[in-house]
């Protein structure tokens, strides 16, 4: 070893020893002839230092030429500080250097090695390696590694067995696009990586393997968002003769025993919502239920009086759905304010059509955008209603109202109480509530994509996903409206993990395919394997995946999952530090028989 | 759950409880009104009955329609068997089954679930879901789970981070053939998929990560051999401000660490060897040290007299080596298993011109296939030197020899000192002997693919690979002669592991490429981020990996690692149960803007 101790680990009972220690050159400060040099590993930052006329002058000299990030191994004695800092573990004492060498030079990095640094996200993806020195990312990495070490561990502690499936198997046509392989050895032919384990984790099922786990990459070739990446990891799971419960209570253990052991978070037990619910309450699937102003209708379900007709106001009398939030404490929001969240509303992303408000003031009058078509008492059996359902609304607050078609309504209502929350600081990253969301449909329906202008029914989930048993009559007469037994686990309002109860039987998985428009042939030919494996004696099993990066990211409380990945792509696909991907050889492209087309 | 207990728990201290278990139909016996079924599931296996009489009569005939491998659910309750079955831990009870419900049926498997299977491989690969259910092939996937677990123990015990590195990267010329990806967003550009991650680790160390490891998928698209995959896994490892010693004895570490929790077995401290003296001894870079039969040279290293010259043996007299072993007992060869010894040296595989035997008999007479030549006491010299150096020759056994090329002789005599330890049943799967081999060459030369018929330079370890540095100034007049800081770990004949202390400064690296052909401007376009991060601050470093599957195969006493990957591919690099490679659609080709040409 190059040295005795690492830079984090020396305190006052070191005291009089000889050490030697190897690390960055943090900041060197040179003042009235001394020099104290801040020494930094991963482990921590120690303080040197060299003094004019005390050490050797030629140590001294070259002490002195240090400049930032220089890789140098030092010995000397540990002493202690006169003036302690308190701030950092090694802080009550210094290391006396005696010699001194420098292992390699470093040049000016571009940015600061800081915690705030001065480089842009270019220049930081470019030097990656330097990015990574920062206490910030590292401690990202280092979440990373608990978070993972902690899945294992519970795992294991549940009888899973963590089994590697291949990362070279077949493109399917159903989901997202695949990144393909080309195989030399079968010129023409290509091997696919995996946007899941799926079919390989069902296999194990059907081999008896009764608890699989993994943490793996998988990919997808998506046009990039900010927040996604080619190549991502999941914590893949499956079991075997279980229910719905089942899974449930294992993954909410899961979750709670990273919480736990992570955090040092005892989240309480999971609450549960219907996807019916979640989206009538929320208008999202994956509702941020760190805060309330749920959704309260005033037109729309069929159960309840509509209060807005006879009014001669055509917005609402036209719409399928009237529905609103209370924001606490939001009547103290001006007619500027208030315009400015209309034009909020208004921007194509979120693309209402307009806004309506009813401000309940502190002194219990009202003052709506709609005073013209709603009397006071109108409005406040709006109030009342806003107050019926666990929620409350007081004066005070303010009502904000969408109206419209009901899905695009909800959805709209939705992206308006997420800002609303962000707004009010009620979205707190260092809070955590999660929530399981049940019962989602099995099909959603939508545009063919080889055959445009024409529809066909979509797996909400994937293929594999089990009907209710008792909605399976519905697939032939009513498919959207049969539930399928799946489940998403939500936590503050992004889904982290998702997964079903998957169809076990040949007939009914051949059912499914032909419901989402394959021909047996075409079945067949991609998933005839797994049909085959039915028929061998499969037994009921279910499962669910999560998404590592980004649960590593919520525990890190941070937004985006980039800063959790060691190597990250950006929204090309690009890795900007090795220029990757890159034009290949002639003669590789010859060997595999395959050639660019413009 | 769909059962209470599997089918592994039931004891003596269940008896009388009512029980619900699942799985799998092993066996069904019918005699006497009476039916017994075992049921299997991977925690065991169990044994139901019903009686004729006794059981109510529609469950009876429902029981006796259970075919093999169907999935049943089995209810009742649990009492001591009347005769015990000693062989499975459950052999005390059985269950009387009160009901059962069929939950899939199950057609007859195209071969036997049972250890030794009649499925040949092509079936039991086509069918790798039901060869997955057998004990022998679910143990070694369990064994392999544990050698992770075990390896994460110790990995994480020691202070290292997992991190995972990027599997879309950059293709790189030096070393095997990358699989390449196409990519959509950036059409006429690959990624490449890693065959290691090797400069993302360096560069992990680079960002002061100090300690850094990796259960990694690895990829190569290489010819197979019966024994490589296209896809495998490596145990990857990095350290920073150590030297060799550090990594010999962290890394003997571990292996030491999974034979003792794995196997129970104290391995005791691995014995290190040069590369120099491996070749000499053995003919070998990963000699089998569960036996001796040590070469001993006749005739070839400059310190050594001849004892074949001036005898008119015109073989030995033009042969640059003439070396031999001593097969203990292999006096009592016939004639006739010598002749075939000779054929089987020289087969094409080996390729050896022909085998001098000597045989020592019992009675201490020699008798010779070179006896024209050599008299007896010229003979009892050779046999005294096998007696020199720690290898003994003793009346009974039997001289091998082989001469010509000292390279080829070596690797031929090599095959021949394997093959006889075999044949003597010295290769016990259940006898571990560990070895590190040391110095070996940094560079080796070879053909250039690029120019046939000229040769250069190629890395023997990779391009990254440290010289020692001592033996730097040799790099511009002997390169052949310079030795790296390089190290394999072998097993039982088997490189495990190997690694080496790298290169961390620009210069040196540069230096480096341009040895091994690269012009200035190669170097940079594909390794120009790692010489660049070499000179922001880079630690001296260095590393190891272990081929994970290799590592289990042998943990598990196999030859192959196939059995011990859940879902290989055979030797055309074909997935035959999933049929991939496959044919993809035009419209995936047209988006990746690709063609595959004749």
């Amino acid at each position: 070893m190059l040295r005795t101790h690492t830079c984090g680990e020396l305190r006052l009972s070191n005291v009089d020893q000889q050490v030697t220690l190897a690390g960055w050159v943090q900041t060197v400060r040179d003042k009235g002839g001394v020099l104290w040099i801040d020494l930094r590993d991963r482990y921590g930052l120690v303080q040197l230092i060299l003094e004019e006329g005390v050490s050797a002058s030629n140590l001294f000299e070259a002490a002195r030429t240090l400049g930032r990030e220089y890789v140098v191994k030092a010995t000397g004695k540990v002493v202690e500080r006169k003036s302690k800092n308190p701030n950092i573990p090694t802080g009550d004492i210094e290391v006396r250097v005696t010699a001194l060498d420098v292992l390699n030079p470093a040049k000016l990095p571009p940015f600061l090695i800081e915690d705030d640094t001065d480089g842009g996200d270019d220049l930081r993806m470019k030097y990656r390696y330097l990015d990574l020195r920062r206490n910030t990312v590292r401690r990202n990495l280092e979440l990373r590694h608990k978070m993972a070490q902690q899945t294992r561990i519970y795992m294991d502690g549940q009888g899973f067995i963590e089994v590697e499936t291949p990362v070279l198997i077949k493109s399917t046509p159903e989901g997202a696009r695949d990144f393909v392989v080309p195989s030399r050895m079968n010129p023409g032919e290509f091997y696919a990586l995996p946007q899941s384990p799926q079919t390989f984790k069902q296999l194990l099922m059907v081999s008896g393997f009764d608890r699989y786990y993994q943490i793996v990459k998988c990919f997808r070739d998506e046009d990039l968002r900010a927040d996604r990446q080619p190549e991502f990891t999941q914590i893949d799971c499956e079991m075997s003769f279980i229910e719905q419960e089942d899974i449930l209570q294992m993954f909410e253990g899961l979750v709670r025993h990273l919480f736990k052991t992570v955090k040092n978070i005892d989240l309480p037990e999971v609450p549960r919502m219907t996807y019916a619910e979640a989206m009538s309450l929320y208008g999202s699937d994956k509702p941020d239920t760190r805060f309330g102003m749920k959704f309260v209708e005033l037109k729309g379900t069929f159960d309840t009086v509509d209060l807005t007709s006879g009014k001669n106001f055509g917005v609402f009398d036209s719409a399928e759905l009237v529905v609103g939030i209370c924001v606490p404490g939001g009547a103290s929001y001006t007619r500027k304010q208030i315009d400015e969240l209309t034009e909020w509303v208004k921007r194509p992303q979120i693309g209402a059509k307009g806004l309506i408000y009813v401000r309940y003031n502190e002194d219990r009058t009202l003052k709506s955008s709609v005073d013209k078509f709603y009397s006071e008492d109108d409005l406040m059996q709006w109030v009342a209603r806003f107050n019926g359902e666990g929620e409350t609304c007081q004066p005070g607050d303010l009502i904000l109202i969408i109206s419209g078609e009901a899905a695009k309504a909800r959805k709209q209502l939705s992206e308006l109480r997420l800002e609303m929350g962000s707004r009010l600081g009620l979205r707190k990253p260092d809070e955590f509530k999660a929530l399981w969301v049940l019962d989602f449909p099995l099909l959603e329906y939508g545009e063919d994509e080889h055959r445009p202008g024409e529809g066909r029914w979509f797996a909400m989930h994937h293929p594999f996903t089990s009907p209710k048993p008792e909605d399976i009559p519905l697939l032939d007469t009513d498919p959207g409206a049969v539930r399928a037994n799946a489940y998403d686990m939500v936590i503050n309002g992004t889904e982290v993990g998702g997964g079903s109860i998957r169809i076990f039987q040949r007939e009914l998985q051949a059912r499914m395919f032909a419901l989402l428009g394959f021909s047996p042939e075409e079945a067949k030919a991609q998933f005839g394997f797994l049909m085959d494996a039915f028929e061998f004696g499969a037994p009921p099993h279910g499962g669910i995946a999560f998404g590592f990066d980004r649960l590593c990211s919520i525990f890190g409380g941070a937004d985006s999952i980039r800063d959790f990945i060691a190597f990250p792509k950006n929204n090309s696909g690009r890795d900007v530090m090795i220029d990757s991907p890159s034009v290949i050889s002639q003669a590789q492209l010859d060997e595999l028989k395959i050639k660019p087309v413009a």
